[in-house]
């Protein structure tokens, strides 16, 4: 089961090309990774970092860019967990233009978990491990 | 004696308007700050905030644009403190194209000492303080 | 009558001190500038830019900080034209947080009108005035 | 022969983790891509988009982080040019903290050639082709 959410490209996500800069698409997989939280889990990314202590790092990240993300359009992006283990998580998101459901690109990212007094690698808190296997991509 | 410091406009600086979005002027205005400590104090910012446990919020910003900063143009910025107290410091940084030391932009900043711990208004430390009084502007 | 939007505080938004950046209140601001055509006049920005070729660039911005933005807080932006005349418009944002009403932010911006051809002053177009007009504060 | 170009990390760098936000990276990489052109080749990376009208828009990146950056940190980037073709240009860029040379993370870009006028792939201008091929890693 795959999780969506949108919003829409802004005037400052713009650069030279009158493209969306290429850097912030990894910014917008990470904000459909933080809604996945919060509006997903109902757990507040925040509050899941101040009270439970752990979080998320990067420890790999992929881009595929295949069709300009312009000023004005809604970008769909659909999350879907492609690998889990115990203290590990690798995700994902499919960008799309809202108006057309063109697949504009794919960024994956593994993210460890980690505790973030020692920032050191930790395993997964149960509820969390939960709401990523309920995403984890069904084998066809 | 005013505190000076320089970089160049980036590609992802800019807008759709061609020229360098609005909002990066405040954040160009705060590079300076930093550079004020770690350049001109020989204290990097970061640690003055991890060491000492205070920052300098702000409290009011103002920002006048009279010419657009564009890609490839180096900025210099002239740093001066206009009014200084124990618990608050103003500054005016003037942006300059450096090819021309056109005047692009004027950024005033007043910033609040706080306690990081707390959250909460504190005295400036005297070494901070003797380093904002060296810069303060002569009154003429 | 005043125009209104609202997004979440990111991730990415969190500076050193925790708290959202400065600058990007004035981002805040201007994303719910865009809005206020997106949304409210039905004339997405980017196309306004594009067809009309007109922009707004900003020619001054003030800020005043009362009560800082954490991540995970609803933002609430209440958009009023204060001054309006052919040739620009100032604006007022306040900016509260979604759950509690709190103002945590208030900031200013005197917008011209350009011909984006020419990146000089024009007239504001009749129906982007009206809609300006549409928002003036009243007088009381 | 591999360029190389540092800066600075930035407070506004920093995210809720108290690190260099993730996808500030690929970011910090293409800053380096734009000095290659700028200090490299002492053709500004704005005036060659507007003069050339060739850009190179990214087709695929990929990040390893492998350690932190933090407040303060000077950063040296350095690229090397790993495959060269007509129209496309695959380049590495290792981010290492400056002070203690510690590999921080490794960013790979794949950049089309694309005429801006068309926002269609095109070939290489030929001085920008020998300053590519000037940096290609060689076979060992």
């Amino acid at each position: 089961m795959a999780f969506t959410t949108s919003f829409k490209v802004r005037f400052a996500d713009i650069d030279l090309g009158r493209v969306v800069y290429f850097a912030r698409y990894a910014d917008y997989a990470h904000r459909c990774f933080e809604d996945f939280f919060t509006e997903g889990a109902k757990l507040p990314y925040g509050q899941m970092m101040e009270r439970q202590r752990v979080g998320f790092p990067i420890v790999h990240a992929e881009a595929d860019y295949l069709s300009p993300l312009r000023v004005d359009d809604e970008v769909r992006i659909v999350m879907e967990v492609l690998r889990l283990t115990r203290r590990s998580v690798t995700s994902r998101f499919t960008l799309l233009r809202g108006a057309t459901d063109e697949r504009c690109a794919v960024v994956t990212l593994k993210q460890a978990c980690v505790d973030l007094e020692a920032f050191r690698g930790t395993q997964i808190p149960d509820a969390i491990f939960a709401h990523f296997s309920a995403h984890l991509l069904e084998e066809t």
